[in-house]
């Protein structure tokens, strides 16, 4: 990592480490907050900007990731916003305001995770108003001769560390930088199947029909993460969440099979390798969107905290997983249509389930497009309000 | 029911009553297997004829209806597949051939859950390679206002009727027919989002925003769907499932506001319609999928079956349901992926952990189009080999 001067050093200090305290499971005051999909990725002046058409563009400039990162939604910004320019140069950075008028608990790198394949030699565009697009998913046993070697995958990545240096220079230490990867089951869905899928059955296939070429790509992918996800927190990454978005397509004995084993080996992998880096642990992350029937499992996989998609009732998931880690999650998205107050009582009601401590608030899935973005200011405030009052009983 | 002439009397007296039996609790001498989808609409022959450009319209005819009950995967008999014409009166009844093949324990009328919001006055089209799309859906509180009085849905859905009955004749006591419908909420989320959704956004929208309107229209769903059911059963259905297909896009507290009452209510009214029409009670199935969250309330809502999807481990099921219902499902239909010996395996694994009695053997969804039949007669053979054996034990 060296070689890009981008080393993590000289970074201002964090004034905010409640996120992170309560990721290591240590005390804090009240309970933190953030939003997957909080990052300008999903605003609305985003998706109207030449960003949206060129997405992959947008993530290969550490100026834009930067600005997209930081500006998470602002209900009085929407006029203005340009991912091009670089406003947080201004006296008064623009793009903190957001920051200022939600105060969220952490912040999440601006990027996608099909960087990983791309990087990995495979081609993916993001059409407009229909998510990403493989023109040539891998179809057969041999189109694993296509992929690169995953050693020079995170070098090609090197835009995703610039864009993390960049960022947490900018944050000046207000709240901690999250960065994150695709799990390599989640990956390998795009991959097979070439974009989006109701049921996943091309990717499904591969595991019932080609077991050893299957395990072979997972392997390809496990061993382009961990460098990567060494390299984001090198660069400046201060916890790390791997998302396993398609765990839910896989029963227990197929995610016993094809998803955890990788799960786990990323974590082991990634805490050996920042060691023999040099670099101080951060706290990872694990969530596996609708993979309820594996909390045991995932709470064993070596990750401080799991992330709870909002189909698992906080008190269960408390019960099934010890008290060895840390919870995140898991409020549904939709709530946030409801009104101010109605989200007001849905947060206490979950932070009164979730308990005051080993517990970071959020969503159980990333926020939608069509959401008021002072909605989610009510649901930061919320948590924050409600839960000081907790942490004092 | 008693003008259209379809009164189920005069039928010919059932051969094979183990799906009845394990449905009732009763003991079985093997377990019985049938497959959601297992009807010809998704076989690739039935796609690419006329009935696949004009859906509904098949819908209506029960002669299609009947022939496509029939029609399930059969290996040999791709050509020559007309579903206008109808085969079963030649002297040797070309649709009884795959049932003879593939000796399923249950057939399932062929028609759609859809039916049920076009009888309510909502124009549905199927768009092929799509799905089915509202032109108008539910927008505002006030397009409730459009429905037609759910009193008349059975008289309008008459020809589901007679499609039950011509097809209980035809099946000539092989094996039982069973009906089905959608459950309220989810004919609600395709009302308000006109269509599939990955989120189902639109409809959640209404649960937060609109709670006593969303609720009207449950209700006007469930006071459609009661009488519905009840006059298939009049006109021969052996038992009735409920298809909950988006229960999991909805948390415990969502679920128990606004799906599981109207699906406890269905349950209750359906039974009560019954003994009032003089008719014999029938099985009554519920199937939520992704709904793992609630399958204790599931257990208790007044259904002798509750339907698993593959994401819920059996012995982890029937510790949680306890032992006063049968339980049905749930190998991954993805599964028939595989080849037939690793089908045999998984199907032992499955028959091993559910146990001999009180089980009803099924995918955990629908077969997809691109499955090959030869595998799902092997799911078949599997289950009635595996549970002759298990039940001498």
């Amino acid at each position: 990592m060296e070689e890009n001067g981008f080393r993590p050093k000289g970074f201002p200090e964090l004034k905010n480490d409640t996120f992170l305290r309560a990721a290591w499971g240590e005390e804090t005051d009240y309970t933190p907050v953030w939003c997957m999909r909080q990052a300008g990725r999903y605003l609305p002046e985003f998706r109207e900007t030449r960003a949206a058409q060129d997405f992959f563009s947008t993530c290969r400039s550490p100026e834009a990731c930067c600005e997209l990162t930081l500006q998470v939604r602002s209900p009085q910004k929407r006029e203005g916003f340009m991912p091009s320019a670089c406003p947080v140069k201004q006296p008064v950075p623009y793009s903190l305001q957001p920051l200022r008028r939600f105060p969220l608990d952490a912040a999440i790198i601006f990027s996608d995770i099909l960087v990983v394949p791309q990087a990995l030699g495979m081609e993916v565009t993001m059409v407009p108003g229909k998510g990403p697009s493989f023109p040539e998913p891998l179809r057969e046993e041999r189109d694993l001769e296509r992929l690169r070697d995953p050693a020079v995958v995170a070098s090609e990545l090197d835009y995703v560390f610039q864009a993390i240096t960049l960022t947490r220079q900018r944050l000046a230490g207000r709240v901690p930088l999250i960065g994150f990867a695709g799990a390599p089951w989640t990956l390998m869905t795009y991959m097979v199947e070439g974009g989006g899928s109701s049921t996943m059955a091309q990717a499904k296939r591969w595991l019932y029909q080609r077991p050893q070429a299957s395990h072979q790509l997972l392997r390809i992918l496990t061993d382009a993460l961990v460098p990567y996800l060494v390299g984001q927190v090198a660069a400046g990454a201060q916890a790390l969440q791997l998302f396993e978005s398609h765990a839910g397509h896989l029963g227990p004995q197929l995610f016993t099979k094809f998803a955890l084993p990788y799960i786990c080996d990323v974590a082991k992998r990634v805490k050996a390798g920042l060691q023999k880096a040099g670099l101080a642990p951060v706290p990872m992350i694990i969530f596996a969107k609708d993979g309820h029937f594996a909390l045991e499992e995932l709470a064993q996989a070596g990750y401080e905290v799991v992330g709870l998609d909002w189909t698992v009732a906080p008190k269960k998931a408390r019960e099934r997983v010890g008290k060895m880690v840390t919870l995140q999650g898991n409020l549904d998205p939709c709530a946030l249509y409801a009104s101010k107050e109605e989200i007001g009582r849905l947060v206490q009601q979950m932070l009164d389930d979730f308990g005051p401590q080993r517990y970071i608030a959020n969503l159980g899935h990333g926020l939608y497009p069509d959401m008021d973005p002072e909605h989610v200011g009510a649901f930061v405030d919320a948590v924050h309000k409600h839960s000081r009052l907790l942490h004092q009983n």
